[in-house]
């Protein structure tokens, strides 16, 4: 599969780039990466996202470039769709690039059923990052340092640096040829994770604070209030990553954050360790997820919502 | 430097490991291969450290080997002194261990200064389990999975998560040889990083309380009193990697976490973004460590020993 995509990088001229809603790490990363391939091969190419590029990675080398935007889809020949299990994890857009002449998706979640035309699916890997990096290495093309900061942004935030089980020995030695090729692991982590608002501080803190253990310590919870955020400036999506928190408390196997959207209506995001199903949980509650992290919106009194939840985490423990 | 240590260790037949006081990660990890090394070539060996092994570290394989009584060092034929930049920094053993027949020194402190009988200093490897690796593969023995866990355990840990700056790609290539060796990231870091006490989490709500800015929001710094402590329960070794935290507030170039050992005595930790040399900082006020993670205590009333740490810091931004 991947001489199929060099082959169809040589011979085409113009290629659209693509990924998933709220792009994260892995999915900006590889699209840059792979920007940056195309560009250096005298190719025309254009990364299009539905969704802005979070403030902590708009430092990475051609960020500025990405559109969000979609003007004249019929221009390219070929789209590449990355980092994405289907072509609806695009977004809106997705109707207007199915349409594409000739489609590539390569991506590692294990929900891709694998429908595409053309389509590089390790479920395996650890990130869309390190599939591109073998993807260049076939190409045999140079990868300069803009090349090898984007991939390792990639690997690094979709391992959790290097932790998840998804880790392994090739992620590593990948790793160390990006940092060889110039890739800076210090430079990317300061700007990736050390780049917060200090509302964003002020407001875990006053989410520690409402810190509760229910089923004998199996279930942390924290509630970020309304009144919390107005208190600390910080905006709602600061919350990202405070649900891993709980999680480091020993015993502790789900961890959850309520998200006070307005009066008597949360959003929850799930964490789990081990084997124990959050996605369960969340869709019984109408949302969905992954095995280990999960997300739902559920309406009612705080208390009476807490008592539903940890009826359904019961349920699955 | 890597030979004379091989010959060493194939020459000896006893040998005591020791490292530093309230040893870390590293200095645990480093000391257990070393061990296992050694065991595996059919020498005696023992660990002595001066305290406990933490908690979270317990679980790291031959753990429960490790002394904290010297009975009868006159036993051993070689002491080797890991991650220790002097004597002294063994503890209150240093005496008996320093009249030992022969010492060897393996470290990575910027602040060693190199005298030592045998000594393998690289001060710019990532960790003192960097180095181990290298000696074991000297060595030419076989790493076994306990080898293995115990030097991706030094590494992983020394370098925030191959996060820092001695994060070099002959770290990330180590890492990778050792998970294809049997090293496990996922075990490893749920254990270390995601098995810590309630209290713990109650004690970093409670230094959060008291985070403070200072030179324009660069240097950011959280207090650990003792009332605190008493108040969560929690025991002082906790506060390994709060000051992590502070750090990753936009525009902060200098964490420090005050942790209060009796009235009017401070423990400095240190930690810095970029080039910023907080080992200066430390070492003005008798302490050592790296560039960017550094330690030191000072004696004096809070607010007084603040003042004179922000100038030592504005020194050198």
């Amino acid at each position: 599969m991947l001489d199929r995509i060099s082959e169809i990088i040589h011979r085409y001229r113009s290629f659209l780039i693509t990924a998933h809603v709220r792009p994260d790490g892995d999915a900006l990363g590889s699209e840059l990466a792979l920007y940056h391939v195309l560009r250096n091969l005298g190719k025309e190419a254009l990364i299009f996202n539905q969704d802005k590029t979070p403030e902590n990675y708009e430092f990475l080398p051609g960020s500025g470039d990405i559109v969000n935007e979609l003007s004249d889809p019929g221009k390219y020949e070929v789209v590449f769709v990355l980092d994405c299990s289907d072509l609806e994890r695009i977004g809106e857009p997705a109707a207007i690039i199915g349409e594409m002449p000739l489609i590539v998706n390569i991506d590692h979640h294990i929900s891709n059923v694998g429908v595409w035309e053309v389509a590089y699916i390790d479920r395996d890997a650890s990130s869309t990052g390190e599939m591109i990096y073998r993807l260049i290495r076939r190409l045999g093309v140079r990868i300069t340092p803009e090349i090898a900061n984007n991939l390792f942004g990639a690997i690094m935030t979709d391992t959790g640096g290097f932790r998840y089980g998804s880790t392994q020995s090739e992620t590593l030695h990948t790793a160390g040829h990006l940092v060889e090729n110039g890739a800076n692991p210090q430079w990317l982590s300061e700007n990736i994770y050390e780049n917060n608002p200090l509302s964003k501080t002020l407001l875990l803190c006053k989410a520690l604070e409402a810190l509760s253990l229910e089923l004998d310590g199996r279930v942390a919870s924290m509630v970020v209030s309304i009144e919390s955020l107005v208190a600390t400036g910080a905006k709602s999506e600061y919350i990202e990553g405070f649900v891993d928190l709980p999680r480091t408390i020993k015993g502790v196997v789900v961890s959850i954050v309520y998200l006070e959207l307005e009066k008597g209506h949360y959003k929850l995001s799930l964490r789990s360790k081990g084997r124990v199903n959050v996605e369960q949980v969340a869709r019984r509650f109408g949302g969905g997820g992954h095995l280990n992290a999960a997300a739902c919106k559920i309406r009612g009194e705080l208390g009476d919502v807490k008592r539903q939840v940890v009826e359904a985490i019961r349920a699955v423990l």
